[in-house]
């Protein structure tokens, strides 16, 4: 992708195509050009045709369903797990307006407590607790509820609770995050979580339970955040 | 966990009980005590039975339904995914016996690409196959298929192909592992993959494509991994 010239002419094809679904052009769903058309519109052979079409389905761009064509699919957003990134900044790189609605933002006399890797992690009482659904271009991607230190961050309750907390936490509390513990799991979807999802069907989803240090041993917030499986993919480099 | 003297009672009591499930005494799906057992058997308060039995459920060993009681688990599968580690060394660390199924060895003509966090992965034909059902303690965990460089590991498919891959990289053929990208997905089980991990319910799975670098630009190895949601969790470290 990064050769200047000398594109080969089935990639010269997929990428127009895929400029169509990625500019909107062409939406989600709908059945992209054939075999027999590429042929026909752009005067290539059925290697060449076939070739644009598989590299379509490569990119993520396309599905190809057997018997029936390719279609047109929007591709999942991509979200990086080794470094601490908020859901505002990661919409931002996948080109999409990032919203939240705010289901709750309370104080909790009983404190919050979850094993997360093997070993337990505790906010002790009194602590704050946001509940929020989290969009992309109006899509639901992400059900979050976050306790937080009000040691570390009082009255955050009050706040503007629309966007990043991490960039309140630095900006507002000039903390510095230093690390989240996170574990992964592959969960189906209740009936509660469906329903803010707006889903009908049974949708996989990873659920990250994380607890975010600002310190050595000093836990600013723990959280359990519900991403559809749908939705996203999640990248990962791992090293010796 | 740590401190080894003035354990709080509820704690010495769930650890009593983990150690059954621990150690097979209690099997996965057996009720333990109900809070009046402990009550009794321990002569202690209802506040310390509650206490042990949420301590229990917290540790991952114990699944409390209400109305019925609380029931022994068997704790998931913790799977680092910043680091290079082989299934083998996984299940070692685990206390589980792992072994293999081979179901496939063989030497692809046409190569083999993938789109890995929006990048196409590219290891050129002829390229080695090898498609292994892998178990932990005999019940199947992990269903993988590896393409392999055989430029890298020439008559790698004629080797002993039971355990760890990255052993024979390493020993055989004296590699050096520098780099996985991997990309996660969370997806339901298809026909065949229920069939291999002998599964009737849509279990979810974490679908992991990867590919392994021995070098800056070498590619050793690309990987489509399916791991049991029902029997893993991830666990990985964020930093800034």
């Amino acid at each position: 992708m990064k050769k200047e010239k000398n594109f080969p002419k089935y990639y010269l094809i997929a990428s127009e195509i895929i400029n169509q679904i990625r500019s909107g052009k062409v939406h989600p769903g709908m059945q992209i050009l054939s075999e027999n058309e590429i042929i026909t519109k752009y005067n290539v052979s059925n290697t060449t045709a076939r070739k644009a079409l598989h590299e379509i389905e490569l990119s993520g761009w396309g599905k190809r369903i057997k018997g029936k064509g390719t279609f047109a699919r929007k591709k999942d957003v991509e979200r990086s797990i080794n470094r601490i990134l908020s859901f505002t900044k990661n919409m931002h790189q996948a080109g999409l307006r990032p919203s939240a609605r705010l289901l709750a933002a309370e104080e909790l006399k009983e404190g919050y407590s979850a094993v997360i890797n093997g070993r337990k992690y505790t906010l002790p009482g009194p602590v704050y607790r946001i509940h929020r659904l989290r969009f992309a271009d109006n899509i639901p991607m992400l059900l979050e509820v976050r306790y937080i230190s009000p040691h570390l961050c009082p009255g955050i309750i009050q706040k503007d609770l629309k966007g990043s907390l991490y960039d309140v936490y630095e900006s507002t509390y000039q903390l510095e995050l230093k690390e989240i513990q996170q574990q992964l799991s592959v969960v189906i979807l209740n009936e509660d979580e469906k329903a803010y999802f707006n889903l009908d069907e049974n949708v996989p989803a990873l659920l990250i339970d994380g607890v975010t240090f600002c310190g050595n041993e000093i836990i600013l917030e723990m959280e359990r955040s519900i991403y559809r499986g749908d939705k996203y993919h999640f990248s990962i480099t791992a090293v010796k």
